[in-house]
């Protein structure tokens, strides 16, 4: 059985994300997205939040699982017998960011990131862009599934 | 009549930003230089204090007027029935920071952004680099227009 | 009046380059398609080819012409008094390209060039990878205007 | 059963290559190298002899087949039921390139292409340096496998 | 007599800082590894404490001194009447990052910055994730020089 | 003796490039402008041409010697002793292009590559733009030395 495990802090997730786990869903047997736990940077929602939106935005998608994890993230695939991650790129900023971790997780661990291009009408967007328009009164329904934009507009409420 | 909204937050306003107006006034009827305000960023100068800065430094420029706004700054020009922005690119970095906010502004309403090269000899010269460089004691009177060298200075002493 | 010169191969004009034309177009009161010959460069279309594809492509809009010019691209903008030119960017690798013609041309004739963003749809459109796709019997209709799609098949068969 | 394809020139295959394919290796039951071929380009090896020197350096991998192939890449996996490529990244500059080829393959047929960063030992390493320092007299036997050591300095002889 | 700064935050050192220092070496006949103090950004150590690391890592290198300062970094040169200083470069980050310092350099004191490539098998090294590994749990000794490993575990125990 | 070898095509040497063996000139002892032959890409001067015009732009220069290599430029270097090349970056995309080649000259013999930022104000002006710009009949005299512009301007009459 394959297992890519898509990691992120996806706070929230956004159409971006689902692109890039749909894509994994037509590939591997078993798609793991995990969000990574960064104690000291409080986001707009907290772990279970992100867990319960990416649950309910994949649940059409057949083989996904939604977990997190504190702690370095090799540990948790290493643990699992785990090899394979998967990353979106919007372009060489994801790129050259991307990078230096892939490296140090295959020297750690012998865990491979691949990465796949993300939808280039996505290219602009991310959680914090999105957060920030949100903030600022803009509509991001077009960026992020109906369920989180939702769960944006309640939160600044 | 043609109207170019150059954005930003110049803090302060320096000779590469005032080169990109100079270009601007040449094929605009009117030129706005926007302040943009981040509520949650204190400056090294209010927001007053930068609109004056920058009134006093393009008072010799034809059709320059010089406002500030909070939110989304598409609304700003929405409101106005403007749809240009002009903003200078240093180099790539810019280019990619910029990217995303110019594609969101395109989609969120119409707003275009145009680009422009700034001037080589200024392809270093930032407010946060101008500023680093003065607290440590540095001359960046070839970096600013005369009135902003003198502000920083009074306001370091 | 306002006049904006979109300088390019166009062998043949692609849908992003319409994108650009058409953004011209709503803040320019005219714009002029300019095909830049290269005698040295044996294109799949003649000049006149081109020519004739981009004004089939632009009847639609208001105040666009199409001309050609062969030598200095700044002589022909001087000779007419013309100061602005327009291009798209894909993406850095364009701007990357791009930098040292608009600089060159900055300081031979004081002919600015304004960038905007190309349509993130066609980022990975160009020219050369249509023609390339096109050749190995690939569908490029939804890269190109109808009238260049016809063009090309014709000249393939 | 998961297939990759790595396409490629191969001309000739270098260490670079097959850490790529060593890694597809551990991740998926099949693995196609597949040896694309420009008619219009004259490489130092003809396409038997690339494949030759690839299945050379492959025996020893299980599940790897060799294979080429001539027109649209894309046509190739299609017409075979596959949906997957895999390639290297030694840096941006590789990503830059790779980027309009991946989304077109994604738009003309489904088609994925999951990138994998290469050893940055190799980083500075391509069939072209390879053959530029062999022509000028330099050691390459570093940066490429054994057999096709030998085979450039038979060429070159 | 020739002398190149290397300058940096050096918190800690790691070996990818080393290689440079000692490529330095074998090119001047005094190199100067230079800790800048940034008073506002308490990092993993204290100044004092990155010399001493700095010092017992160069013991074995010949003509390397190590010092620290406050205040702009071309004053500190300037003083002495040093007008070299050497940094490596992992990568286009790196090159994007110290392009406008080196310029300033340049411009206020005369000063010039020569650079050289990292080691490619460090590229991702950096003091930052090294400390953000370091705290997860992973090992970093591949990364660092055996003192600072120790003095690393020392601070997290 | 400290040695500097500033390699390239020089076809032909710009201001860009002077501005480089400039800086070279006041930290070495020796600067060896190197003239690199490439035999199978001709240029717009000949070997001895390119030399004699470098000469005579260098001839205020204490210790700069003008010498052409063919083969390995790393022989050139091993065979007199020698370890340190110096070259400009004009930006991003040079630096990209020279990254592999440095990597391999340190591999293949030890030979550094030391790397200066270019004067801003050159950074768009290379051999080729110069001899594209020259052949359109635009003006040059900026960007190259006197006795460039006049060698550029008899080759084309």
């Amino acid at each position: 059985m394959t297992t890519a495990v898509c990691p992120g802090s996806f706070d929230p997730i956004t159409s971006g994300h689902l692109f890039v786990v749909e894509r994994c869903v037509e590939r591997f047997d078993e798609v793991v997205v995990l969000v990574t736990v960064n104690p000291s940077k409080k986001g707009m929602f907290d772990v279970d939040r992100r867990v319960a939106l990416i649950e309910e935005c994949t649940a059409h998608l057949p083989g996904v699982r939604v977990d997190s994890c504190e702690g370095l993230l090799v540990d948790y695939l290493t643990r699992r017998g785990l090899t394979t991650m998967v990353k979106g790129l919007r372009g060489p900023v994801d790129f050259q960011y991307e990078t230096p971790m892939a490296q140090m997780n295959r020297e750690l661990a012998g865990v491979e990131t691949l990465f796949l291009l993300g939808d280039p009408r996505h290219a602009h967007v991310s959680s914090s862009l999105v957060k920030e328009v949100a903030r600022l009164g803009g509509d991001v329904s077009p960026y992020v599934p109906a369920p989180v934009a939702a769960a944006i507009a309640d939160t600044l409420r």
